[in-house]
């Protein structure tokens, strides 16, 4: 019997997609006693060298012959590592593998009557640069460690501070860890500063949400609960040391060799993963305790790194506009930009950004939640069952992720429903369905069909109850229209006044990026129709995905690329919608589509 | 009933020098409930200001009319405090009070709609000087301080760092403490910032000496033992933060208004202070873990003082010259001195420091135990009890401290005994008992009756059993003198080779500075007829007390001393006898006494 079978006989759920052909790979477990047998080519094949040192096997190539106890991979655990491979060649083309954690061998000369250096200076001595400095619980291991190793060791720096010295030559190993801190999720990816790469990654679900699903109720149980600030806090830290453990188990990577970890994350999501008091972030004037990047040791915040890591928070730019803009400002280069690049980060914040002649302006349009599926009727993440497209033709065509049941409709989903009534004329750009016979009746007729009474409203009927894992019709009503169109214009009248603020028209634009995960989804057809980004060429839209963990992982990979993140918080302009005389037309100017008909 | 009688009936031991008159103030308790009474004019000539308002009264003067719970003064603390009084004017005539840590109370504006600047940005911008930082311990608190302030708050930097933040306006009161950690006594110093004067004095033992009495031991218990280091480390950190939370007591000072800490000691006594390793301080080729001056927080080490103080740990110079010589060194000035001066620090380590032509040279001359009465016959450390002078003249007269019968001799008694000796011709230059008939003859009669038999050798009777507290004889051995010839022939080697390195003669030598407590009692004339000093006239022979202490308080002060201290570890030539071939003909040359004949 392999593996894979004695696992489902056990009750142990594993994935798998090729049926049992040692060829997706998706039936990893990880071999914790027992086991594993001998390693066949087409594991080989599937996982990497890490993975093999590291026990991990394909439960379909494994013959079970006795006892032996196995690790699944966590659910919503997402390995995305092969696509991020070579990260830095991708972002950076020509850029030398600089990273700012950098190690020493050194052959020290031994002390002797003539030469009694003390161990800290013979060490300090023979590393480059000027003032360096050392933690106490360095120094004070540093005599029998450098006896142990005859003197021969590798120094560990990050910046100027000593961070690890460990026996013997270790320069071929050196890890970093860079996270992502989002009000939903939590990124972390584990970075081989060696070979340029990243080493594993591992996603899981921010814990806070049990206190909301928002940053304001999050704010506001810190603020109302007397732990507040502390239980938020130690769920995040929680889930943090969780994902490092997953990510040094799967890459076989001791914790002794991560020594710096980069943190970006929206400005509330760095409060509290720090412990700063956020009240102030939810009552107006809406001041955050700090916004410049701050520079710890692991052990201040009890993270699963060894104590005299090096944790950098990146920088924030102003009020609600965090690392993350700063991360994914660096990561698609907006500094760098010759032309005029507008890049949109769509969450219950949408970040908005342009770089032309030389100036950066962001700005931070609360959208709401509805492209997160909320304040939606039928709405939902993008997650299994989430209807995440919609082709409409002579009728339409559902795309549901997972290819599950629909049970609901994600962003992506309404804004191509939305796009494709527009289009098919079932709404008007008021944003209203048609009512009139005439208007009604040139309809196709499938499309026709579908119109429906929802409540005291019109609806769109997308998926028939007979049809959906919950048994109810799955519609959309004008009332999803409506919270589409707000969540819409924040975002576009963000962009409308960034492009007045820098001078230039929409048609300027060379390129727009889509960062986030909304932004992987979204189809800029559909995007462009609607009018949520400003109309261009689609070939000149291009989704980055997730670029604030591309840039933090940046930040450990190069010198010039932190240079320029710590430069960026100060350099970006931070335009406040709020506080502008004209935000609250351009607002209403954006609420109807664009006018197919013209 | 008076508090001091009752005391005493309770079995509660109290000092008092002056019969219960309220002149000597040694009656001193703290009264901690059920008093104090009314405060007599008697209470507030002995006592300061912050020791009245810290509850201490003089026992002799308070009535006693019901139950009450009393502390009494720890034996062994010893409040030197008003002899230091105005330290800084007088160590640095004209010097400006101006400490590394600096206080700067600020009226912020209050953050609006126009005005968002983060709460750190805010209260740094304000703030003078460049790359300023903070703690997240600072950060975190810091919306909540501010606004419960007004945004009116006391910024405390030490260096480039915020150490703390306090409401309202604190320029008035700010605190450092000055710890000198010798291998005998830890001594402690709280220091107002803000009047440049030491408000309290404590003195203590190393409790470490449970581990031995010596470097060398205590070094051997951290190397033989699993926890030997630990264990070494926890009893002086407790010992520390009893001084320290004596010295806040006594001085009615917050341990939030102390906000750094400098520390200098011998090189073991700081290795082990901070738990660094030590072993190879005992093995040849000694070398120490680090020499160079550490920064460290309050809390690395745990320390009773607030979580982000900074402790200053100063530089050493070499081997056994730790920071305490790099302090006595800065107090005496030895850095900006025009002519030749010689310092001398006499304990197990005798340091001796020659400065002159630009020149400063250092080495450490390891004069043993006997001038801190061990490995002498009735050898005992200056307590009471103890033989502390000796004069001759038809007969001896002997000093004892605190009057009491004699128990044995300390250092400075021997060194008198001795000198007088052969001053009298009861032992000649060899430092052997003259025993020819003649050579006795010429001798005062009383004091040739001293001469006794002392088991093999002969001896001279200081005190007979009937007058000692013991019943024993107190007699100087033969051995006793050649004990004393080896301690005093290992400094006068030591002054005489730096003296041959910087090519001047003794006669060049302007000042010669005694330093720490046995410098503070040896007669000058008895230290020269014994030729422990080089030939000088006495009045160039000055004793500068606790000068390390001294150093430790003057870096706390002023910000040129603490740039002067950090520069003379590297600035200091040191010499390393022990590797030297001349050392031992020197050493040879020093051991006969001055030919007094001459």
């Amino acid at each position: 019997m392999d593996l894979l079978q004695a696992a489902a006989l056990a009750g142990v759920p594993i994935e798998g997609d090729c049926g049992g052909k040692g060829i997706c790979g998706k039936c990893r477990v990880r071999v914790l006693s027992g086991g594993p047998g001998k390693i066949t080519p087409a594991e080989k094949g599937c996982l990497s060298p890490g993975e093999l040192a590291g026990g991990w096997v394909l439960a379909c190539r494994q013959k079970v012959t006795g006892n032996l106890v196995i690790e699944t991979p966590v659910p919503g655990d997402d390995d995305r590592s092969k696509t991020r491979l070579k990260l830095l060649k991708r972002q950076e083309p020509g850029a030398a593998l600089d990273p700012p954690v950098r190690k020493y061998f050194l052959k020290l000369n031994l002390p002797s009557l003539e030469d009694r250096t003390p161990d800290l200076e013979r060490l300090i001595n023979s590393l480059p640069g000027g003032e360096i400095e050392a933690d106490l619980g360095i120094v004070a291991g540093l005599p029998r460690l450098l006896r142990g190793a005859g003197f021969q060791v590798t120094a560990v720096l990050a910046g100027n501070r000593i961070v690890a010295v460990e026996p013997g030559n270790t320069t071929g190993r050196a890890y970093g860890l860079a996270l992502d801190l989002g009000t939903t999720t939590l990124a972390g990816y584990l970075v081989d500063l060696v070979r340029g790469e990243v080493a594993a990654v591992s996603v899981t679900r921010n814990p806070q949400s049990v206190f909301g699903a928002d940053v304001i109720s999050r704010i506001r149980h810190a603020s109302y609960n007397e732990d507040g600030l502390h239980q938020l806090q130690e769920k995040v830290l929680e889930a943090v040391n969780e994902v490092i453990r997953r990510l040094l188990a799967r890459a076989a990577v001791q914790k002794e060799e991560v020594y710096e970890a980069v943190v970006v994350g929206n400005t509330t999501m760095v409060h509290l993963f720090l412990g700063v008091e956020p009240s102030n972030l939810a009552l107006t004037p809406f001041i955050p305790a700090f916004n410049r990047s701050l520079e710890l040791r692991s052990a201040e915040l009890g993270l699963h790194l060894p104590a005299s890591g090096r944790i950098l928070v990146l920088p924030g730019v102003a009020g609600f506009v965090g690392s993350d803009t700063v991360a994914m400002l660096l990561a698609a280069g907006l500094d760098r930009r010759e032309s005029a690049c507008l890049a949109v980060d769509i969450g219950t914040n949408g970040e908005v950004v342009l770089a032309a002649r030389d100036r950066i302006l962001v700005c931070s349009s609360a959208a709401g939640p509805a492209f997160e599926g909320y304040h939606i009727e039928f709405g939902m993440r993008a997650v299994e069952g989430a209807i995440d497209s919609v082709v409409f033709g002579q009728d339409v065509q559902l795309g549901v992720i997972a290819s599950a049941a629909p049970r609901g409709i994600c962003g992506s989903g309404l804004i191509d429903a939305v796009a494709g009534m527009l289009k098919a004329g079932i709404i008007d750009p008021a944003g209203r369905f048609v009512e009139s016979e005439p208007d009604r009746a040139r309809l196709r007729p499938r499309l026709r069909s579908r119109l429906v009474k929802n409540g005291s409203g019109a609806g769109f009927l997308l998926a028939p109850g007979r049809l959906t894992a919950t048994g109810k019709d799955i519609v959309i009503t004008q009332r999803d229209i409506k919270e589409l169109q707000l969540a819409k214009a924040a975002i576009s009248a963000g962009v409308r006044i960034l492009l007045e603020e820098m001078g230039i028209g929409a048609e300027s634009i060379e390129q727009i990026l889509l960062a986030g995960a909304f932004g992987g989804h979204v189809r800029k057809e559909s995007a462009l129709a609607i009018g949520l980004l400003p109309p261009v060429p689609p070939d000149r839209i291009k989704s980055i995905g997730n670029a604030a963990g591309d840039g933090a992982i940046l930040c450990l990979l190069s010198r010039a690329a932190r240079t320029r993140a710590l430069a960026l918080g100060s350099r970006v302009e931070h335009i406040e919608l709020s506080s502008r005389a004209d935000f609250y037309d351009r607002f209403v100017d954006a609420l109807p589509f664009p006018d197919l008909a013209d």
